[in-house]
């Protein structure tokens, strides 16, 4: 488990895009992935809530990693599918995604995101998606 | 037009999260709009492709802005689905969102993005989503 | 929740496709409902299984009583997605939908079909969808 | 393509489901298939629309035929999406789906769904889909 988590970390480490954004890797095991993002104004629409696009980054990159997890390193998301359920407001957004089967090339993946704020956790969005395997 | 096109520029350019991913509205008239990103290292994930998060985030609100130029400003992303077709590679994203059926309140939408690059166009993904009216 | 069961079975009552199918509405509450269906030879592919159209028929079917549960009996399924997980190999199949999120129009649910046969029960779709209130 | 047809006729016909539905290959060539139903009352629901089970098992099967042209005749539908547009009232249900993109063991395509009737034709449901190869 070790392991695994230190290779997220350094897979993380290497994603540009998730770096900009502040991602963080707070769980990984087989099977299961959870992200973080400390919400900036820099992430946030006209609204003043965090943009659907930092939602459906979290929810892909999640899945991707929980996929990754159970299929190994060299995978792609194939598709996935977010429902937005509230508006994201909190500091801190949480996505956690868990494998809900799995062949020898494809991970069906499922993730929710929840926004942490002072007043508790809200779920924001929950997503659905197919993770295959490369090569 | 010339009105609807002002909006969407005065839209997105009140959403910070479009203004740090460089997000430029080319086209918007009732029922379509087009917006593009150009590459950069920032939006790349560990292959040097173009971060998946930054095609959903294009089609995300590419879509948005579709929905809303029929249903009006005051919409949001009911849901969306991607499916990934092809690494994004080239140097510029182009994504392209029609509305294929509209109601009172309700607008599904479905959206292509292309990567531009010194060897042409190639379609990376595909998406659909359904938009909703407030209020 | 007898008034909603006699509700939800009036109404499955009147759906000739669902008579077809062989529907039954085993549970039916507020936010949840659970529909079954036999199988018979008339329901499979070539290779032996349940057909596909039959596993989305039960999502589409259980997640629009779900939503309508909570929204109202005037209600249209605007959009579902479904995972296939395993071939629907059993003599029954469970769909059982919940209310993920609702509002005053729209609600979320989510659907699980399980197979259930000689050798226990194995989860062969997931799906996700919105229900939207008419009128 | 004459064998194509030929072999899409079969496959059809050893599919139970489809015969019990009255589905019908209209059109099959590499990258594209059509399939029909013609209306009865054993396919409608309770408003006396085309129940939307029929409509997702077009969708499910008209992609399912199209990326079965380009990737063998082994292969399933790992997920699809569908979202209705308009309630299916006609006498007639064409379901087009057209291969999107491929690669060796996944195609995505889409598919449109138009409801014909007396007054011409209305496009009831749009659906995007994955379809893997097996083995």
């Amino acid at each position: 488990m070790a392991d695994l988590m230190q290779l997220g970390q350094s897979v993380l480490g290497r994603q540009p895009f998730s770096l900009l954004l502040g991602a963080e890797l707070l769980e990984f095991e087989a099977g299961r992935a959870v992200l973080a993002i400390t919400v900036r104004d820099e992430l946030l629409q006209q609204h003043g809530f965090v943009h659907g696009g930092v939602v459906s980054y979290l929810i892909d990159n999640a899945i991707t990693f929980a996929g990754g997890s159970v299929l190994g390193e060299n995978v792609v998301t194939a598709e996935f599918k977010v429902n937005y359920l509230q508006p994201a407001l909190g500091q801190r957004l949480v996505a956690t995604a868990v494998v809900e089967s799995t062949g020898r090339r494809l991970a069906v993946c499922r993730c929710e995101v929840v926004s942490l704020g002072s007043d508790g956790g809200v779920r924001c969005a929950v997503g659905l998606g197919t993770i295959a395997a490369l090569g």
